[in-house]
């Protein structure tokens, strides 16, 4: 059936396939488990490796034998991979990455020891091995680890007929591409045409006159970070990578940049939690404990300095215990409020919506909003306070802690961010810590200052 | 020269472009204007009216009068657009937009009022209008207001030179596609081949000899959502879009998908922090504040629920005010436990890491960190408050009071957002309130319960 000849879809992972493939693996039973994972996409024949237990892993892997495919090794999450690789004889490594493109390799070997890395680079065709090499001299999450050495270019003077001709010649093309790279003597990239309108255009035009109106190309040595953003600002499907004198390197495509963006994103949610970068759920309790402890210890430190702010005020709470028992909701919502400006700086900064230029409107918003929610929340906690405690004052004296740690929270957690980005440093990383200590300082100092002053 | 030809290389938005464009509105300068402009991308633009604050963006627009273009109405963000498309026209909306592909033009309608909807409907062509009505008619965020109904297909039979005279005479091609979809009599998709294929090949080539192995195409009713973790996890560049029965309406493109990534991962990262979802730098403050307000509100009750749990003690905290003092050490250590727990979860959760086939072992482990790191900080714990109160007993309570609640606040963080996925409720939104209850009552009621049985 016509299905048959042009490829069936490919299926996807379920339970029931996991299932039999642990069951084929317990039976070591090489030939079925072969044939459960065929039709299966290396990403997915990654994600299952990544689901069983390490020792499952180990059991399929040696029931494969040399089989592996180089695809499902860089479709592995960086950790995974790392123990699979040593698992493997190096030569089956080698053997595996033949086949993939420089960028995969790289990804591949950039996480790998020395001894590991020049077994794989020796198991190379010269050509991808200088390419791999080259690539792993520039600097770590840079656009010239990100690229593909593998591009399609063609002189500028070139017609469409010339360039037909010589991609139906070529022994050798990348797997995908999305467009031809007009080049000048020198090598310089000066534009490039998409191969929609190559097809679509009649033989004797001259590439130069059917080129894209915009044309970007990025330095080997910029950020991968960056390069994602320019991909994903501009729309970008595929984009030309020079080195310092402008000659043509690489290119790299979108889905690497998704993929990097995927990571960005990653990388910024589970700092802001706090967890370590290295985070996985395959990591072991040890590197997962250590990777939080830095941040639960940064916490403590806040958390001490906040007690310590409490233990001024500890005759008043002696005279008065619904202090001691309302003063963490003034915290609490601080710390909340805190947070809520914060991821909206953070956010802001990495999408590049704050600058400069409307960083005093924002500050200003920010803290018009604390001041509208500290009034609502103030108002409803003072009459809560006024009905469980029966006493006036002490009513007002939380509404009022309530509206300005709510302020202090707001102008706090939109302040913080910007400064650190202005000392360069992560404001995903490192703002959490700073707005939790203004915010309990403020909290507590406000409730039990306005308290031990209007109460005593 | 070259360059000049071929198209000059576009120029970022840097601040002194914003001050010009600034100052060329204040002079009503309308030439300078455009000059300034030209040279931009849409994207960059709409950056530039975002920045802005909405006197100067109105100053800006009238200036520039009816030569607004449609893709930087596409690219601007929700809430700005509105305002943009209520301050222009509806002529000049019509005449922006009738250029956009048709996915964009449903982006751009599906936020406004229907008057506004229909005047802008009338103007497209017939087909483009009957394109969009029928996006519409798809459900809000699913693959088929995603498409765009722009494709290029090829009977299955054809060779590859029916299909290049085919698309030299065609009188109009997408802006961008990357693939010739081969469909089927009844326009079924069976297959697909990459440009790259069609071009390097010969012309008595049949086109289903050349597809690629691997195929997918998705339902139009499925979510965005899905399609966008697809097109990451499979590395697709375009994906068909079929209807209820499998009949080809359009295409979705690696662009968009990575658009809808961005945006999911926005969504994840500001619902995490309670902030709504509409939040932007450009809302007001009272939208601000209201988004915020529910998740200030659902806190506060969980803090008062917290200092309920105080009040049970009140006796034993006026005894020993120490307690007053360190309590909230404990509840704030728990609470960002739990948060690190609840992050990974959510994440892997949405990364589909996180299954019922692994749950045991994640939530194992995830207990696991918890006590290490709850014995680590006990212990510290115990340590400082040995020495800074000098009574044996309380540093006992303390430090077994931090390993009970970080053991708690690492279950409740991974159990949580599991079981609100399992109930169908979106685990980035509601994880953080019930997360935040479990760590502070948890966390008061070990150390005040712990002190007032152990040390009265």
């Amino acid at each position: 059936m016509a299905d048959d000849v042009l490829g069936d879809e490919e299926e996807g992972l379920d339970e029931r396939r996991v299932e039999a493939v642990l069951d084929a693996v317990d039976a070591r039973d090489a030939a079925r488990l072969t044939a459960l994972l065929d039709p299966l996409h290396p990403a997915d024949i990654a994600d299952l490796l990544e689901q069983v237990s390490e020792e499952k892993r180990n059991a399929l892997l040696s029931l494969l034998g040399r089989e592996i495919d180089g695809e499902i090794l860089s479709e592995l999450s960086d950790s995974i991979r790392e123990e699979v690789i040593d698992a493997l004889p190096p030569e089956v490594v080698a053997e595996a990455v033949r086949d993939l493109d420089t960028d995969d390799v790289v990804d591949i070997l950039e996480d790998l020891e020395a001894p590991a890395q020049a077994v794989i680079l020796s198991a190379l065709e010269s050509a991808d091995r200088v390419a791999v090499e080259r690539a792993l001299s520039y600097p770590e999450y840079s656009a010239g680890r990100l690229m593909q050495r593998e591009v399609v270019v063609a002189p500028e003077h070139w017609t469409v007929g010339e360039m037909i001709d010589h991609l139906r010649s070529a022994e050798w093309l990348p797997d995908q591409f999305y467009h031809v790279i007009l080049v000048d003597p020198r090598m310089k990239p000066v534009a490039y045409v998409t191969l929609g309108r190559l097809l679509s255009s009649r033989r004797e035009i001259k590439l130069k006159d059917i080129a894209e109106d915009s044309f970007r190309t990025v330095s080997a040595t910029e950020p991968e970070a960056d390069v994602a953003y320019l991909f994903n600002q501009y729309h970008l499907i595929s984009c030309p990578v020079v080195d310092e004198s402008d000659r043509l390197v690489g290119v790299i495509t979108i889905d690497d940049a998704m993929n990097v963006l995927d990571e960005e994103h990653e990388e910024d949610i589970l700092r802001m939690a706090g967890v370590g970068d290295e985070a996985s759920l395959s990591d072991t309790v040890i590197e997962a404990a250590k990777g939080r402890a830095l941040w639960l210890g940064v916490n403590l430190l806040t958390a001490i300095l906040a007690s310590v702010v409490i233990s001024f005020f500890a005759k008043t709470i002696n005279q008065m215990v619904a202090l001691a028992v309302l003063m963490p909701i003034v915290a609490s919502m601080g710390g909340n409020a805190g947070t809520q400006s914060m991821t909206v700086a953070v956010r802001a900064i990495a999408t590049r919506d704050l600058t400069a230029r409307n960083a005093a409107r924002v500050i200003r918003r920010e803290v018009a909003v604390g001041a509208v929610n500290g009034l609502v929340f103030g108002i409803l906690m003072a009459v809560v306070t006024a009905l469980w405690f029966g006493v006036p004052v002490l009513a007002y004296v939380i509404g009022l802690a309530m509206l300005l740690t709510l302020m202090a929270a707001a102008f706090g957690g939109i302040v913080i961010p910007m400064a650190l980005e202005r000392l360069k440093i992560d404001p995903a990383l490192a703002s959490g810590p700073f707005v939790t200590t203004v915010t309990d300082v403020v909290g507590f100092f406000a409730f039990l200052g306005l308290a031990s002053w209007m109460l005593m």
